[in-house]
């Protein structure tokens, strides 16, 4: 079960990879690959979906793949499940087993369905026999004193939520308090990931 | 498939049946039935779950029910799961089959899972054989122009949505705004009930 | 709410819109089709997801619309997620209002994540406030006496549910009895629609 | 981030809490605590959802917890429902933040809404900033040179699941291959925890 070399020196790779349509989700991933960036020890790459063939063999060697697309019609945009259908012969070969993994969604209402796009991506990263790690958070906003600048405004548990108004760009929404939510997850995704792969010796069952 | 039978002049009987710990999923329930009582032609009875075993005549003769829990925990409160199990015997005999069914929940987040609350009252349905009737309305308060007023501030479709700080008494919420979009679900389903029985001699497959 | 008009002597419509990568979830839009032309006065359609752009107005005027797709990683195709997303100008004019709405999937394992496809499927046709038909049947093969040739062998309430072994061609799989199932699910669907629309005076709540 | 005492010497603690009503997800409770027991350095303890008011200290204390119950009506049984509810005041308290998470459940179908329940224990734990170990298993079954006796026949990802005939006692049901299956999800959630606390020493952002 374990094996007595030590820690490699190698940095905790963390790969954000992301699908979006207008703007909204990019600047919510840029915010998740930021809080990643700032943990010692972590290399951060922020992928779009549509560049994922330049990008196989970082997903292939991450310690955690941060997955990130809008709500579209009830679950992730069509472009993001392409990218998810093509990762089924490393599905088949097991390579992302035993990896982290966490997500994130943005849509223009509150709920807006943005909880099935999170259990779609943790259904995902459980086939492929991922380890999930959620938000971590209390919910925000949820008494007289609370308000929309609170961390995890929306109250979500796995993974960060965002909610960009339909006519707002990418400017102006997701508004920050989104963002820290988002650079909070990316923050525990890479301490998570530290914490995972520092026992890297012991293998887990196959 | 057909017979020659009118209609009969028995109103439409929609019951809605609710759990609420604090208050704030019964000012969400009264809004529902005074919806559906509304309607030209509806009987709305409001049942509490712990009244349950005076109410199963009433149950089994609905043409529609409606479902209320509160969110705890990321599911339905178990007082409300307790009276779900307990219709198990009504499932083996079909009894509630082809009725139409609708669903609502309240949580202090505003998200919080309440999607998962509602799709779990919707599965149930679909175990009984039900047929699921949602919300009905486009999201409130996506654009610039929006307002926590709107109709469906919260942008569920399953069901009816509602937010109530948990430091806030039910005098005071969930607020009017979750209390109308609660009301028209209790339209929509008595309305759709009206329109469902009309047709009642068309017998669908067994 | 009501008018005089007699019902019209249009036949009640069917579409069954599906995607298959290698067949199988084809023949089981076959079989759903089938059920559904097997009542009287319907006509059943069906799409393959790839011809669409020609079925618009098919979609359009149905009165009700059965979606179906493989499971592949843990939920609809990318195929058929392209066609829901495209469906988002007719959900912002509310053009699938009050439409019914049923579903199906096939994948290889016998669980295989095919109920989240099914609920994704469901979301999807709730937010266009469609109202969603279940399968209607009580579970196949849950007892001792009980078969792999029962009805429903795969115990799913939401929608049919069928299973093709990876390495079968579709010639022999799925196999008869979820076929069965399926041509259940469209006769199921065909009479709920011809119900639905018997009584098409009474206009739903907007 | 870190500090320089070594790793305790205590063993990892995974605690098996489930409810059963008719015995079978009992049978199936003992298969997982069997195999977290089978990795060295694990006390592995089981249980009754009944007996839980003894049991606060070792659910606390535990590195990993893994949740079982039948699925009944859709999703978790009452019973067990009411202790997910009464383990509100630890959540507020976040006392079980940054523990792994399982699941399993057992049902008569072999669907059976059994993804539903798993999903409902996950979210549960994601509210809870729990981090969720699946199965981690391909799917058995799915060729035609599979076989019942396959490891995860039910192809089951979000963790274990086991199916049992309605009529038949717990001594013959679930079979001996849903047990190995379970008790994979042990062996696999022990072997987890081992890892994932032997870098206790980085904390998670909080």
């Amino acid at each position: 079960m374990t094996n007595s070399e030590p820690p490699t020196e190698v940095p905790t790779s963390v790969v954000v990879i992301f699908h979006s349509g207008y703007g909204h989700t990019k600047v919510q991933a840029e915010a998740v690959r930021r809080g990643a960036a700032g943990v010692d020890g972590t290399t951060a790459t922020l992928v779009a979906v549509e560049d994922v063939d330049a990008h196989w063999d970082d997903l292939d060697a991450a310690d955690a793949i941060v997955f990130g697309t809008p709500t579209y019609m009830a679950g992730p945009s069509a472009q993001f499940k392409a990218f998810l259908d093509a990762t089924s012969p490393r599905w088949q070969e097991q390579r992302w087993k035993d990896k982290l993994a966490a997500g994130f969604t943005n849509s223009a209402g509150v709920n807006g369905d943005k909880l099935a796009t999170l259990q779609a991506l943790s259904l995902f990263a459980m086939q492929h026999g991922m380890v999930w790690v959620g938000l971590g958070l209390l919910p925000g906003n949820i008494t007289a004193d609370g308000s929309v600048e609170d961390l995890n405004r929306l109250a979500g548990f796995v993974g960060a939520m965002a909610q960009s108004n339909a006519d707002a760009p990418p400017e102006f929404a997701p508004p920050a308090t989104d963002q820290r939510t988002a650079e909070h997850l990316g923050t525990r995704v890479a301490t998570a990931a530290a914490r995972w792969r520092e026992a890297h010796r012991i293998e887990l069952v196959p």
